[in-house]
C-alpha cells in the first residue's frame, strides 16, 4: 500500500479488499526490536486504525525464521532501558525508566487500541516481545513449528511491556500462565493451542498466514459498524463488570444502530446475495 | 406446574422434586424471540427466583429443531429495536434505544439473577440470543448436533443483549471468543467442550436433557442454603476484585452459616442417609 | 531446614538450594485442618516470604493418601465454625462468625501472598480446602491418582476461605466452575488439566513431587528480582484492569531494573554459564 | 396531572411547562413510608422518567410538618422487615430479608433512574428516609427549619436504603458524614448547607418550594438532551475513575450531538430569542 | 484499663462505661513516632477492635504541646526507613522498603479496622503522621490552637502511610488537598472546619476532649449492632460504588437485622426510656 | 523561556526559577479555543512534562478579560465538532464523533498529566472549556470578579471534555456540581471558594496571579522527587480505593526513597539553610 511506503521496519501489504497485512521487517535480526521500531510501530497501527480503506489487519514477521526474537537486547543496554543512567539517585533512575516504560507500553498497545480487528499470524521464534504484541491482537493463529517463550525472567526482569496484564486475561488457566511466566520455558503451538493462547495451528508458516489472511478477508466483508462495535465491546468487557458492560454497549448500540448497514445486512441475507457497506 | 400455566411462550414443568423445567415454546419459529417473549422470560425466572418449591432449573427449546434460532428478526424490524423511529434526530432514536437494549437486556439477566441454579440444555441451532440466554445460565450442557454461532455481525450488529459482556468471563481463550465473535462462525458442540464454553456434550437432545435433569434434582438435594450462596458467590466472583470477594463471602455467611443445614448434613453423612432441608 | 524446625503441623525442607519443601504433616488424619494447623501455616509462609535463603517453595501432604480431606469437620463443629455459640441474637452471632471466617481467609491466603513462588503439587484425597489453598499457590502439579472435589456445598455450606472467590480466575470454564462448585461432585486429575485448574499430571505422586522440586530448582535458579515480580504483578493483573496493569508494573520495574541481576543475565547468557544472583 | 391521578400516596402535578411537582402524600402520618408508598414510589418515577412531557421534577412533602418522617415504623413491625418471621433458621430468615431490602433499595432507587433531573424540595421534619430519598435526587433545597437526621440507629439499624451508600458520596466531610450517622444526631438547614448535603435554603417551605419550581422551569427550558446526558453521565462519574468517565462520555456524545438542539441552541443564542426543543 | 496496662507508649482508660480513651504518650518528644509505638499501636486497636466492653474509642496525645509531631525522623534515618541498607542494589532496597512501608501502613491501617467508632481528638502539633492516623479515624474534632500540616514534601518524601490515600476521600475540595499536600504549608483548626476535615472546633484541648468523650459516650449508649455496622458499611461506601454498595449493605442487614436490638430500641422509644443493648 | 518560542497561542515565560507561566493567548477572542489551539495546549504541557528546568506551572489566561470564554462556538460549528458530516448514517457520524472528541480530552488532560503540579488562576470570564481545563490542574485559584458557569447545556450539549468526569471528584457537594451543571447558571469566586471549587480568593487578577506564582515558587523550592511523587499519588488516589493506594503509595516510594533529596532536606533542615535539589 503506497501510503504505507515510508516505513522501514514494516512492510504494509493489501493483498485483498480491506485487508491490510503488517509484516515486521527486520529478518537479518529475526525481526528483534528496537526502540526506533516500537515507535513506527505505533505510527503504523494509529494510521490502520482510521484508515478506511482497512477493515481488518494481518500481523506476521518477514523471513522464515521468526515472528519475533523480542527485545534487541544489544541496544537496549544502549538506550537506557536495560543501563539506567549512572551518576544519579534511584528515584531520579526511576523517573526515567518510568517514562520509558510508559512510552513503550503505548507504542505496543497501538495493536490493541487499532479500531481494526488484529489477527496474528505466529510462526517461527515468537518470545519476549511476541507475547506482549501478540496478546495485543485479537485473534491469535499459529503455525505448527512456532516456539513460544515469555522470556523476560531470564534476562532479570518482570515482562512490563504488557505481557503480565493481558496473558491471564487472554489465557484460561492461570496455573498455566504462572508456569511460563515464572520459568521462561519454551512452549509449542500444539501447547498454545490447548491452553486457548492461540484459536487455530496450522502446518507451515503459509498455511498460517493464508488462514490468516481469509479469516481478514472474511471478517472485512462483513458490516465495519458491526465488527469495530465488537472489537472495543469485548475489550471493554475483559476489564468491567459485567453491569458496567451491559450499559456501554447500550449506549454504544444507541448510535450504531442508527447505520444503514442493518438493512442492508438483512436484505441481502434475505436475497442470498453478498452486502455492500460504507467505508467507515 | 399449575401456578406457571398461564404462560404463553414458555411451557414449566416439574419433572422432578424441587426441579423446573422450563422450555422456550415457540417451536413452528425455531423457538426466535420477540418482544413479547423476553418480557415473559423475566416474568418465568422472577418467579422461580422466589419459588420456595424449586431448587433448581433447566432450560431448554421446544422440539429437535433448535434451542433457539434468536431474535425474531421480522418482529425486531416492526418494533423499532432494529427499525429506529424515523423523523427524529439521532439524539432522540439513540434514546429510545438505549431504553429499549437496557429492557432487553434486564429481561435476559433475570436468568442471571435468578437465585436457583440454571442448567441450559442446548440443542440443535442455538445462535445469536441462544448465546445470550445460556451465557446467563450457571451450567451449560450440550447435545452433539448443536450448532452454534454468536450470530450478530451478520446482521450488521456488535451483539448487546449480553454475549460480548459474558463470553469472555464465561470462557477462557479470548483469541476464541474474538475470533466466534468477530466472524460470527458456526461452531460445534465439541468445539464448545473444548473451549469450555460447555462442561458436558451428549449424544442427543434427550441424553443431554436427561443429563441436565439428574443434575439439576443432584443439586436440588443439596442443601438451598448451600447452593444458593455458592451461585451468588461465584456470580459476585466473576466480576470483583480477590479481596472484595472474600470479604462478601464473608459477610454472606455469617448469615448463611446460622441455618440448621449443615447440623442436617452432617448427622445425615454420619448416618449414611440423605438429608432433607427447610424449604427456602 | 532447622530454622522451621518448631512447627507442629508443617515439615519444612530444603530438598534443593533456596528450595523450601513444605508438607502439611498429620497424616494420620488425612492431613485434615484444624484450627491451630491454618494458624501455623501462616507462620509458615510469613516465613519464607521474606526468608532470603528461599526463591521457590513446593507445597505437598504427609503420606501417601491425602493433600488434605480439608476442614476437619469434628474439630469445626465444636470451635464456633460450624456450631455458633447458643443463646446470642442473629446479629451477633453473624459478628463472631465474621471475624472467625476473616481470620481463617487471612491464614489461608498467606500461602498467596508468601513473595516466593508457590507449587502446590496435589495428590490423594484433595478435596475442600485442599482447593482453597491450592488456588493460592501459583502453580498446581497433580499425580494421575488425584480425587478433587470442591466439597462444601454437601456439608450445607458455600465454600468461603477462598475457592469461590479464587476458581472463576483460575480455570477458564465458568461452566466447569459452576458444575463442580454446585455438585461437589469428584474430578480427575485428568479433568484437572483439561479444563486448566492443574497444568501438570504425572504418573504417581513421587513423580508429581519430582516434577514440583524440579521445577522449583529451576525456578530458583533465575533471578529472585525478576521471579518474585512477575509473581507480584500477575496476582497484581488477575483483579485489576489492563491499563491499571500497565502502569503498576511500569513502577514496579522503575525500581526492580535497578539491578544488578540484569547485567549478570545478559553477561552470563552471552558466556553461557549459569548467572549467580545476590539474596532477597 | 390526570395521568397521574391514579396514585394513593403520591399527588402529581405540572406547576408550568414540563415540570412535575411530585407530593409524598400522607400529611396525616408525617408522610411516613408504608411498603405499600415506596411501591407506588416506583411507578411514579418510572413512569416521569420516560414521559416526554416531564423534563424536571420537584419532589417535596404534604402539608407544613414534614418532607417525610421516615419508615412507619409500626407498619415495619407486621410486614416483616423490622420484624423477620419466627420459626425459621437464621439463613432462612436473611434471605427473605435479603430479598425484603433489596426490593426495597430499588423502589427508592428509582428516583435516582429517573433520566428527569429531580430537584428534593426538604421542609419540616426530614429524618430516615427523607434523607435517603433526598440523596438520590440530583439537587437538595431545604428550607430554613427543616430539621434533618439519619435516624437509623436510633432504632438499632444500620441504614440501609441507601443513605449509607450515597451521603459519603453527596458530601465532602467524611467526619460529618460519619458524625451524624453514627450519633444519629439532628442537624439545621444552616449545617446541612455549610457542608454542601443542600446547595440553598430559603425562610419557608413556600419559599424553597418556589425556588425548586424556579430551578425546575429555568431546566426545563433548556435542551432535554442536553440535560438528561449531563445527568446520566454525572451520576455515571460518580461511581467510576476518570478515564472510564471520558470513554463513557465521549461514546454517549457520540450520539447525543446528533441533536437539532444545538443548531436551535445556537441559533436562538444569536438571535437572543428562546428555543424550542423536540420531545425527548 | 488493667487489661491495656502493659503498653509503653499508649495510655489507655475508660472514663465512661463502654468508652476507652487511649492517648499517645511520649509527651517528652512531642508524641513523635518511633518503630516500636506503630507496632504497639496496631497491638492496641486490634485488642479494642474485638473487646466488648467497649464501644467507642477517643485518640489523643498526652500533654499539652501536640497530638503528634509525626515520625521521629532521628529515629527513622537509623531503622531503615530513611536510610535504605548500602551495598546491596537499587530493586534490593525497594523490596525492603515496600516490606517496611507495607508494615507500616498496616498498623496505622489498624485504626480504621477497629470496629468500633474512633475518634480523633487533634490538638498542639498535629503534624505528618498526625494527618495519616486521624484520616483513619471515624470522626475529627480539633481544639482551637492546633496547627496542621501535611509535612512529608519537606523531608524529601511523598506521604505513603495513608495521608495521600485518604485525604482526597475526607475532604471534598481536591484544590485544598492539593495545596496542603504540595506545599506542606501549615494550617489552622479554623481552616480544617471550613474544608470539613474536622467536624468540630472546640477553645481548647479540653473542652475538645470533652466534647470527644461526650460524644464517644453517647454513641456507646447506642445499639453497638447498629453502630458497628454503619462504620463498616460507610467504610465500604467510600471504595466501591452505589450499587455494589447497596448490595453489600442489604447483606450485611439480612444478618444484622436478626438482633434484638432493634426491639428493645423500639420498646425503649416508646417508653421513653435508655434502652440496654447486650455486648458485642 | 526561549524553546518555547515557537507556540502561537501560548505564551510560557520564566518568571523565576524551576516556574512556567503559561498563558492563554488569544485576547482579542477571550481567549476562546479552537482546535489548533487544543493541540497546541497538548504539546506545550507534553513538553513541560519532562523539563528538568521546571518544577511548577501556572496557568492564566492573557488580557484582562477572561482566562477563557471556552469553545470557539464559530469553528466548532465549521470543523466537524458542533456540525457532523451529513451524507452519513448515524453510527458513522459517531464513529467520527467519538474519535474527535477522544482526541481533544487527551489534549485538555495533557494538563492533568503533566508530572508537575499546575496551579489554574482563574481571572474574567471563565466558562465552559475554563472548568474542563482548571479541573486539569492541581490548584485553583480565582480573582474576586471572576464569572465561572459551566456553560455546555446551553448550547444542548452534555460537557464532554472533562467537566462531568473531573468536577465531582474535585468539588464535596454533588447537589451544587448538579445544579451548576444541570442550569448553566453563573457562579462567582467567592461561591467557587465556599464549595471548595477553588481554595485561595485574590483581589484582582493581579493579586491572584502573584499568589499563583509565589505558591509555584515555594513549591518549585521542594525536593521535585517529593512533590511529583505527592501529584501522582493523589491523582491515582482520586480514582482508586484506599487499599490500591496504599499499595501503589508503596511500590512508588521503594524507588522514590532512593533519593538524596531525603538526606539533604534532612540536612538543611538541621542547618536552617535552604536545600539544593538535584533535575528531575
Amino acid at each position: 500500500m503506497e501510503r504505507y511506503a515510508g516505513f522501514k521496519y514494516f512492510a504494509v501489504a493489501s493483498p485483498a479488499p480491506f485487508v491490510a497485512h503488517v509484516e515486521i521487517n527486520r529478518p537479518t535480526k529475526l525481526n528483534a526490536f528496537k526502540e526506533a521500531m516500537w515507535l513506527e510501530l505505533r505510527q503504523v497501527f494509529e494510521k490502520l486504525s482510521v484508515d478506511p480503506d482497512v477493515r481488518a489487519v494481518v500481523l506476521s514477521g518477514a523471513g522464515d525464521r521468526a515472528f519475533t526474537a523480542g527485545l534487541d537486547v544489544q541496544e537496549a543496554s544502549q538506550n537506557g532501558l536495560l543501563a539506567p543512567e549512572a551518576g544519579v539517585d534511584g528515584a531520579r533512575k526511576a523517573a526515567k525508566l518510568r517514562r520509558h516504560i510508559a512510552e513503550f507500553q503505548e507504542c505496543i498497545s497501538s495493536v490493541e487500541k487499532c479500531e481494526k480487528p488484529v489477527i496474528a499470524v505466529l510462526h517461527g521464534i515468537s518470545i519476549g516481545l511476541a507475547i506482549d504484541i501478540s496478546c495485543c491482537a485479537d485473534v491469535r493463529i499459529a503455525s505448527k513449528e512456532t516456539r513460544f517463550a515469555v522470556k523476560e525472567v531470564d534476562i532479570g526482569l518482570a515482562a512490563d511491556i504488557g505481557t503480565l496484564a493481558r496473558l491471564p486475561k487472554v489465557v484460561g488457566s492461570f496455573s498455566w500462565v504462572k508456569e511460563v511466566c515464572l520459568t521462561a520455558r519454551d512452549f509449542s503451538a500444539a501447547e498454545a493451542l490447548q491452553v486457548g493462547f492461540v484459536s487455530q495451528v496450522h502446518e507451515s508458516k503459509t498455511a498460517a498466514l493464508d488462514a490468516g489472511l481469509k479469516m481478514a478477508s472474511f471478517i472485512a466483508s462483513k458490516s465495519p459498524v458491526a465488527v469495530q462495535g465488537t472489537k472495543e465491546v469485548l475489550n471493554h468487557s475483559r476489564d468491567h463488570s459485567v453491569d458496567d458492560n451491559l450499559r456501554y454497549v447500550g449506549i454504544w448500540n444507541a448510535a450504531a444502530l442508527q447505520t444503514t448497514d442493518v438493512p442492508a445486512a438483512l436484505m441481502s441475507g434475505m436475497q442470498k446475495r453478498k452486502p455492500t457497506f460504507e467505508k467507515l
